[in-house]
């Protein structure tokens, strides 16, 4: 025995491919194909280097105080984060703490069962129906927590806020996150529950709707309970994860959501347009409020289609695992890229 | 019983004032009294803000190749995390994980305990010397791992090479962690000693030295194996901490080294004069190896002159701890910033 015993092993997550081949069109990783806007550039550009030698303000507060305005929230109901992987990763610490089961859908981010494994946590994946969508019934029964993201991912589709609220008043001895990280691309946010349950979080991430996949900032809104634990498990963590510039950065981007609004319906009109045209290819896919699709194909499988696209340099996510092995997620680019990916599709499908 | 009942409960660490009042003279928290540099502040001109809707390298690679070769290490023996902090809370959870007590000092950084509380680690406080210095042969027993600061903090007492390495030989079954934050205000770095000891990792920050503690920037230094589970679990909490103008900034501090090794020396310079007046003043107080000094007078309480010195302006940093609870840590500031906190000690003198 040595000093490798006291190590601690884990199964990390696997991100998408970040590739650093220069012109690929990268529709892998759900970025945002339109910058952070004019704000954003402003703040960097006006940023104090020399202010760099002190610690950030470990609350955020002018940033969490802008995000509470925003969404109509007190400022001790905001909790925010490096990213929100990092928020998730301090909820499933705080929040599933319980002796019970844990329950998520088995198609899903796969982050959680990682953090799970990391923290402990025991869970149970609960099948989506056949169209992907979730079952709420299935949610009632004791447990130690819900997790779900709405719109879902890989697949994108939606829960209506009636379910969630169903959902909610079946669970009021747990608590119940909605992972929100997709909902600004149509999708209705739960966010006028919290008034009314205690035991609903939601979070939030910049690195979507907001452009800022670069920066890391992420959110929890909740009772106030409930993100104050969050910030004592965050303080026995790392007091100051998000720095001075992000704190900038994401004040300017609040400031900026009328235009980064515009560019979301960009998003949703080009999503529109291209499922269309793809279902006239031959593919199938759950309705997408979300900036990626979840295609399938009648004849050619997700993985040959994954290869042919990557020979051509467009980058799509593959995930390959039980019941989606037959499906890509492909973000929403621009419409240049788009109609690229469009045009690499048609090429590959004549081929055959 | 209710939802409350899955909340984990902790006990967070408090980090050190930061205050919002202007014209402070802060020396509470070993912040760099000089900016990060000309480097840093053309890299943030130079940055292109549309560059964040993209994820960052999730390794830092660029930044960790730079730190690799500044220290001649291989890249995989490079870990970089958010600020030390983070990197410190992973190596908890990743190199902590036997049945045994984890050993560290009595008098240390008080973030330890935290993250043994936060990861259910046991551990056991061995009592520093009176001399605020490690008894090495305090550690020549069966344990879990082995973590000091060194210089320690917050009295800035070091340890030598020497007694390092007779841990390090008598420690082979466990990690040995060196938390080197202040090494570079004239202590001697156990860097030499990671090609000879496959237990040694060794943290590093850019708070202190960089005059980086507003961008929050870790590094850890070890073998290869270490190195590969500590991303592992980084990879199973958060695939991105370091976004991609803090990676950016980092490199462009690294290239400036020469610059900032001056402002170390000037920073050492004003320890050393400082120290000589506090003697003369009646304080005592360890050598101190950092940039800071930990002082007590030989009549006024530490509580009463932190008090004092508060209602003037100036503000340091007091442990109301068992055995320290007479020191105050002052943070070694500019000259102006010293002679305005020297001549403030003097007057408070004069009153008694």
């Amino acid at each position: 025995m040595s000093w490798q015993k006291n190590l601690r092993k884990t199964d990390p997550y696997t991100a998408g491919e970040q590739p650093k081949i220069q012109n690929l069109i990268k529709l892998n990783t759900n970025e945002n194909p339109y910058g952070p806007g004019e704000k954003v550039k402003q703040a960097i550009k006006d940023f104090d280097s020399e202010s760099l030698k002190l610690y950030p303000d470990p609350d955020a507060s002018c940033l969490k105080h802008a995000l509470a305005l925003y969404h109509g929230l007190e400022d001790d109901q905001v909790f925010i984060g490096n990213g929100s992987d990092e928020v998730l990763a301090l909820t499933f610490l705080t929040c599933f703490n319980g002796d019970q089961d844990l329950l998520f859908p088995d198609i899903t981010y796969s982050f959680y069962p990682v953090y799970c494994k990391l923290y402990n946590i025991n869970y149970q994946q609960i099948p989506l129906k056949e169209d992907f969508t979730i079952n709420k019934e299935d949610y009632y029964r004791s447990n130690g927590g819900i997790i779900f993201p709405n719109p879902n991912a890989p697949t994108g589709a939606i829960m209506s806020l009636e379910d969630i609220e169903d959902i909610l008043v079946h669970n009021k001895e747990s608590i119940v996150v909605v992972d929100e990280a997709y909902i600004d691309f149509g999708g209705e946010s739960c966010l006028p529950l919290l008034s009314q349950y205690d035991n609903l979080l939601i979070i939030r991430t910049f690195s979507k709707f907001r452009s800022l996949a670069g920066i890391r900032l992420g959110a929890a809104y909740g009772n106030k309970e409930i993100i104050s634990y969050l910030y004592d498990i965050k303080n026995s963590f790392n007091s100051y994860p998000v720095d001075r510039l992000a704190q900038a950065i994401g004040y300017a981007s609040v400031r900026d959501s009328d235009s980064i609004k515009k560019n979301a319906l960009k998003i949703i009109n080009t999503r529109e347009r291209v499922s269309g045209q793809l279902k006239e290819l031959g593919f199938s896919m759950p309705h997408s409020y979300s900036n990626f699709l979840f295609i399938s194909h009648n004849t050619l499988s997700a993985s040959y289609l994954f290869d042919e696209l990557r020979k051509e340099g467009i980058v799509v996510r593959y995930f390959n695992s039980p019941r989606i092995d037959n499906y890509l997620r492909v973000t929403i680019g621009t419409d240049e890229q788009m109609n690229k990916f469009l045009n690499t599709i048609k090429d590959i499908l004549a081929r055959k």
